[in-house]
């Protein structure tokens, strides 16, 4: 029997933020695996079907169980916030799955939070951009650091993914002081907290007045590039386009 | 009247790539507006709709265009593919949006080409990670390559976006050549053509050969960061997670 897991990027929240491929998955799942958090999130049209839930910080006890599920011949579908690759489970998934050949991955893609919070404060990513997750748990800080003085040097927007937590408080305030030494503190940046939840909320701000921000970890922060302006409170980031002067445009009726 | 245009991410070209958000907005709308490739992705489902396309390059006028249309009292929804705020029409829209100030823009966000291809190659992007366009339309190519080293040093996995076109075949070559001065030759790379279309393919390599790949305007090129590594045919960055040994998982049955 061919054996599949579905490793699927549920977005940031809300069920008309999940792509069809993605509500597919679920719907066609034996068992839905994933973090408690997560598996909350999902709306009313799953919560019939089998759901396995693991605390944080237990992502490889998560991943195992997916495989031991798919052994019993359930289909299985394992649940990531945002999209599944990107700060998620599936590069686990593939390693873990080394030691159960039989079972094929198929890595569902979802929209991540610096999109879908890209939508909500403007167009802050409308050029060139990098991620780069705060959380030191898996990360050296010096790496991180490393990081954020390359992004700025490269005038990249920047952002920044589990900005605080509770062991973390000053973490948002420590890289805003890195990105000082390049980058002038006028620079126009914004954050929004609870992407496609309940309680969305979106700021924008300088630099300088956001290192004392109150943020958490379900904030995303943006830090524009030279580019970058802030406009009826938006952040956008121009491409600068040269502007058109023919007009020629064709309709299908 | 309440005015509203709906900047609509599409994804890289399936329906069910798209969110469910996106399909509604194109669902409501009176007249869609796109560059034409997009607009014949399109699935059948729309295509009943008025449909308004302007030729590439001519970015300014598709936008005014949208904002003419909505004068009229129509519903517009412009049509981007990936997500609309990425290396799309969002921060054009905005800044257009001055002249229009009784117009509001919503931002719907889709699934980009660094999410959607790096679920074709397995998990590249599972650490922090940056997008670079190779197009020089819009940027000066002294831009690109500062972004090129800025990431290279600061240890990204990089996604390239527009690696090649008709006037420009040599830069992804180009591209690798200022990489290959920081990054080692047998660094793991990858690259998608055609996500979510017909005759999607995916090959895996290393830096060395990347640059004498055949790309096109349709391809998506990942370089991993020092973590990354070719599995059975597979790009995965490790995200390093220790083995934990205690399983406690909960059930709701």
């Amino acid at each position: 029997m061919e054996r599949k897991i579905y490793i699927v990027g549920m977005g940031p929240g809300r069920e008309d933020m999940m792509t069809g491929e993605a509500v597919r998955a679920l719907d066609q799942a034996d068992v839905i695996v994933g973090y408690t958090v997560y598996l909350e999130l999902l709306g009313q049209r799953f919560q019939g079907k089998e759901m396995v839930s693991a605390p944080m910080r237990r992502e490889e006890e998560r991943c195992r169980l997916c495989f031991i599920e798919a052994q019993k011949g359930k289909r299985v579908a394992l649940v990531c916030s945002g999209d599944a690759g990107i700060y998620g489970m599936a590069s686990l998934m593939y390693e873990i799955g080394r030691e159960y050949p039989e079972t094929e991955l198929v890595v569902v893609a979802g929209v991540t939070a610096a999109c879908s919070g890209a939508a909500v404060l403007g167009a802050p990513l409308n050029h060139d951009f990098c991620t780069i997750s705060l959380s030191d748990l898996l990360t050296p800080w010096e790496v991180i650091e490393r990081r954020l003085k390359g992004a700025a040097r490269g005038d990249f927007v920047i952002v920044l993914y589990n900005p605080s937590s509770r062991k973390r408080r000053d973490y948002l305030r420590r890289a805003c002081d890195i990105l000082l030494r390049v980058i002038e503190g006028s620079r126009a940046c914004g954050y929004v907290e609870n992407i496609g939840r309940e309680g969305t909320r979106a700021e924008v701000c300088t630099l300088e007045k956001l290192g004392d921000r109150e943020v958490n970890m379900f904030t995303t922060v943006f830090i524009g590039n030279s580019d970058s302006i802030i406009l009826n409170g938006r952040l956008i980031t121009k491409r600068g386009y040269g502007i058109e002067r023919n007009i020629d445009f064709r309709r299908n009726h």
